[in-house]
């Protein structure tokens, strides 16, 4: 690869790579405001802050969209079509990043893209008052005016993309290459076999003991040195990076450079979930360290591929070499040790492969077993596409929702905190982002699977904590690559199949049906 | 006064009212960015986060220096000699701060002024370094890099202001209205009387037992606990801000939203440094939360009065107030039960005002004595004129200061870490800074002259630990007005005179010479 200082044959694409790394310095200075206002911030500095996030996003969309820019990709296209062979893969997939970051901009205005960046910081604390007070009426001012502006800008892009439809126009911004076609299709074979799958699984586990829960007090720095060390031994890279603990909902993000993971603040009755917070963040942390930085820093190629790569990447981690038999030999007697409880039939690795493979229908989704958390992310898909569609009405969430819990899983919520209310994304404007998890846990069974054709003893490998080869299979195959391919020709090349769900039904399969 | 976003007559003006607010929300941007770095920040984005900082204010620079922005000046300028009775005092003087800035930035380019932000705040890092390793060479790397800049900017400076030297012009920068020739005069009256007083105290104190020394182990927690209910009992917003300890030096600095106070971390041998850091970053403090916000925010007019009453205001709390008996009377028996150190003689009241007014000519510009002090900034004022007007090399650095600080206080520093690099100051380019200190002290005690006459029963009140009165007095008369008037207008309105070294001067007599 090229460095990114030097200059490429075309002049207009060496300026524009010049105005693009100014952005990318912006957007990372948004990172830290971000993050500061979520971990440090003095509280009074809220109204002060959103006003200066969504200051700085309007100055990017103004050094984004303007005719300098257009005039210059324009130029370099130009260039692209005349010299071809000057053209290294790299800059060809950099150049077509900036025409879709460009035109994605260029859709918003000014006013809209500000109004936006302010509900989407102001969405957290929205969502955790209403979540703290159960109170749906909050809720419910805050999502009538994101669906608002979630709208307009759904129009805006489905037009401007030829989308499906306003849902489908959302989506994309989440999935590129995604089409809402596609997903209801994956989603449909999914359903179908999961259907089937749930019961027999419920039924074969009816058979055993239940097993000891995981209910002592756990010291919250004993929980944060283990989750710190999980990071450690996967090779999230400290000096670049750290794991938080906030009040807030969990939140993933930063730059290679500075890697800043959140999770909720630790529970001390039951380190099990605050682990599980830190290896899906940890997934996500690995992924953006990993990404290109020496030689194309803040350049659009250098970018992850979007939300639902994103999610596999923290479901690699978390569910397929977080809920093997071998990463809880490799945990339990060191857990015994920390917490200070030798034998502890709860602290045995078949017990914690037991609880964390136990699939039992509930109401929320962060404490789902892999299978029933799929009808998780189907009910909000179909929710959230009614919303932007205008075939549902804000006020009939709270109903609608238990309703179709209840088709699904059987189980109703007790009030709205432990239903509608318990997701932060819908907030802060991420409509279209739901199927990125049950997307994501698809692609990540799929990787998972050439994983362990690829790594040498990976199961011994992880019964001894020696994880760092399979961080570096995924930065080498996956996380150096940023946008260059899309998602399909990536995973077609690796894997030799387009993304599908059978992979996921395969492992789901073998894990709960097959010998354990 | 009038609303900010309130319409002004003058169409120019309401415009230049848009513009630096949106400046300011970027410095705010800067502030937010400057603290993350030195308190949060993981070492690894250090590279990276620096460009992004030198990167904001380039941008500052292009948003304040452009024909726009001297255009609308003129206009506004026009307008108020057409209508003087439509331009109330505030928007004179928020028009008059305007100008000064546009010109300040307006003298230096861009290259420059980034190649400047990347050196502050490089400085730290550097200076750190060469301190913890009392390596001179570190550092004079690092100097001659920032002389070089500061020579160009002063020269800049000094045809723009008519500027009585290169010198003058930077001294400016810092205490506004000043004159080199004015400070000389003062500072001399200070030297030929200090030269007097300080045999005269150090003899009266010969005569003494020494102070029971404080070495004990005093918990970090404990002497931070105490640190933050002494800002709250003086009024400081902890919604606001906060108190937080560093590997760094001390810095001030935030916005009356965000005022985060950032000292060195606590010494558990000694809680009285990390106090005397706490009292005057907390006069900084009040001083920044005092600040017009509601109607001004981010104008220019709304900022502080430079560094000169700044250090004023920090030095009234540390200095003035926090060394009374009183003070002490109120600490002592509370400290007692903070360390579990029952009838401590360290901690008695008396000789805690034993340790703070002992004295005693020393190498440590911190840990100095309040006459002492005075000789520390002398020194350095000199040397820094020296070298600004390039009467003396930067080779020459450690050597002239152990002499010169021998010739005034008969003392030898042990090494360099002990002599030229314990200020932080040159390595962040504050050259012109340091008579601020000696200016804030007499400002400082020509105010707690005034403020005894205003407040009843004001001692009692700080024995009683009862504190926001004193605030109170120092808000309204200083931080509310920001930048209306010029540091001789206010103290002329307010105390009868202009500064002068005399209240100083009495100050000391008293406390030293006194009934103690």
């Amino acid at each position: 690869m090229s460095r990114q200082d030097q200059e490429h044959a075309c002049k207009a694409y060496t300026e524009l790579k010049s105005r693009f790394r100014d952005v990318g310095r912006l957007e990372a200075i948004g990172e830290v405001l971000g993050r500061d206002f979520l971990t440090a911030m003095p509280e009074g500095a809220y109204k002060s802050r959103l006003a200066q996030i969504a200051y700085l996003y309007r100055r990017i969309q103004q050094d984004l969209v303007n005719k300098d820019v257009q005039r210059l990709i324009e130029d370099a296209q130009d260039h692209e079509e005349a010299y071809p062979n000057l053209w290294s893969r790299e800059n060809h997939a950099n150049l077509r990043e900036m025409v879709r970051v460009y035109y994605d901009h260029s859709l918003i205005g000014e006013e809209l893209m500000e109004h936006n960046a302010r509900i989407i910081n102001e969405g957290r604390r929205n969502h955790k008052a209403a979540m703290e007070r159960n109170d749906w009426h909050i809720a419910k001012r805050h999502l009538t005016e994101v669906l608002d502006v979630e709208k307009r800008i759904a129009e805006k892009k489905m037009r401007a993309r030829g989308a499906e439809g306003l849902y489908d126009a959302l989506l994309q911004d989440y999935c590129p290459g995604c089409s809402l076609s596609q997903v209801e299709k994956w989603f449909g074979k999914l359903e179908e076999e999961l259907r089937i799958l749930l019961p027999q699984v419920v039924d074969k586990q009816s058979g055993r003991m239940a097993p000891v829960p995981v209910a002592d007090f756990y010291p919250a720095e004993s929980q944060m040195w283990m989750n710190e060390e999980l990071l450690g031994l996967f090779g999230f890279d400290f000096e670049r990076g750290g794991l938080y603990q906030t009040g807030h909902n969990p939140v993933e993000g930063g730059t290679p450079d500075d890697t800043r993971l959140v999770i909720k603040s630790v529970d001390t009755d039951n380190f099990l979930d605050s682990m599980k917070s830190a290896l899906h963040e940890l997934g996500h942390g690995i992924y953006i360290q990993g990404l290109p930085r020496a030689k194309w820093r803040y350049q659009p190629v250098a970018k992850d591929m979007g939300a639902a790569m994103h999610e596999s990447q923290a479901m690699v981690i978390e569910m397929m070499i977080g809920r093997t038999r071998e990463f809880f030999n490799f945990l339990a007697p060191r857990l015994e040790g920390l917490f200070h409880a030798m034998n502890d039939p709860a602290l045995r690795a078949d017990n914690l492969y037991a609880i964390k493979t136990r699939v039992r229908p509930g109401t929320d989704r962060k404490k789902a077993d892999e299978i029933s958390y799929f009808f998780h992310i189907l009910l909000r898909f179909r929710i959230e596409k009614d919303l932007i569609e205008s075939r549902m009405n804000i006020e009939d969430l709270p109903k609608v929702w238990a309703e179709r819990l209840h088709d699904m899983l059987g189980v109703f919520p007790e009030n709205d905190a432990e239903a509608v209310l318990q997701d932060v994304h819908w907030f802060v404007a991420k409509f279209g982002y739901f199927p990125s998890y049950t997307i994501g846990h698809m692609i990540a069974a799929q990787l998972w699977e050439k994983m362990q054709t690829d790594i040498p003893k990976i199961f011994s490998r992880i019964e001894e904590g020696d994880f760092v080869p399979l961080t570096q299979w995924l930065t080498k195959n996956i996380h150096a690559k940023g946008r260059i391919y899309s998602m399909s020709e990536l995973l077609n090349d690796l894997t030799g199949s387009a993304p599908s769900p059978d992979f996921l039904l395969a492992h789901l399969e073998n894990r709960y049906l097959g010998d354990g």
